[in-house]
């Protein structure tokens, strides 16, 4: 899965910078301007535009311009590839420790 | 939290790499020898132990020498801070989902 790799590897890399997680943690709440995701940084307005630009390369966000404002938001399903990639690497432990919550959850009786 | 974001940094810039991935996804399997981990690469033994330098810095594998044969495990928990990380990013709408499904799982009744 040649496509399924060249996502992840250009959504961790996208991720690994904090700048760029954290505008994608502020995104995760609601869409915002450009303006309001620069507040936080001490950064000068082109440096935040290029990482908003890694940001939708790697599907992680889209954004729109209305007249002079930008409004950035989260790409629906945007971390689903990281969410798949980390549900393959569960280890045996871990699956058996998934059976045995399954098993618990069926077999304890409920508080009333 | 610095030391949680610092963690984060150091987790995904490993994860970023495919051959780096390539070395957990089969750690997740159970533990290795290094010349089992080289085998899927035409890499030189040197490029693959920086390899395993960076994701044993990254807290992601631990590695035991018995005599002349190193074993390299994925360290339990490995992948908690990506999953706990995730988990934060959350939306509104995907939590709004997750709500639904545990109504739908309350009050569907069950198959017999």
């Amino acid at each position: 899965m040649p496509k399924y790799h060249d996502e992840l590897d250009a959504v961790l890399r996208a991720l690994a910078d904090p700048t760029r997680r954290t505008v994608v943690e502020r995104l995760a709440k609601s869409p915002a301007v450009v303006s309001e995701l620069a507040a936080p940084f001490s950064m000068a307005l082109p440096s935040l535009m290029q990482n908003l630009c890694v940001l939708e390369n790697a599907g992680l966000v889209t954004s729109q311009k209305h007249g002079r404002v930008r409004t950035v938001s989260l790409r629906p399903g945007a971390l689903d590839v990281l969410h798949l990639w980390l549900g393959e690497q569960r280890t045996p432990a871990e699956h058996q420790a998934d059976r045995l919550g399954i098993h618990m959850t069926r077999t304890t009786p409920k508080e009333t």
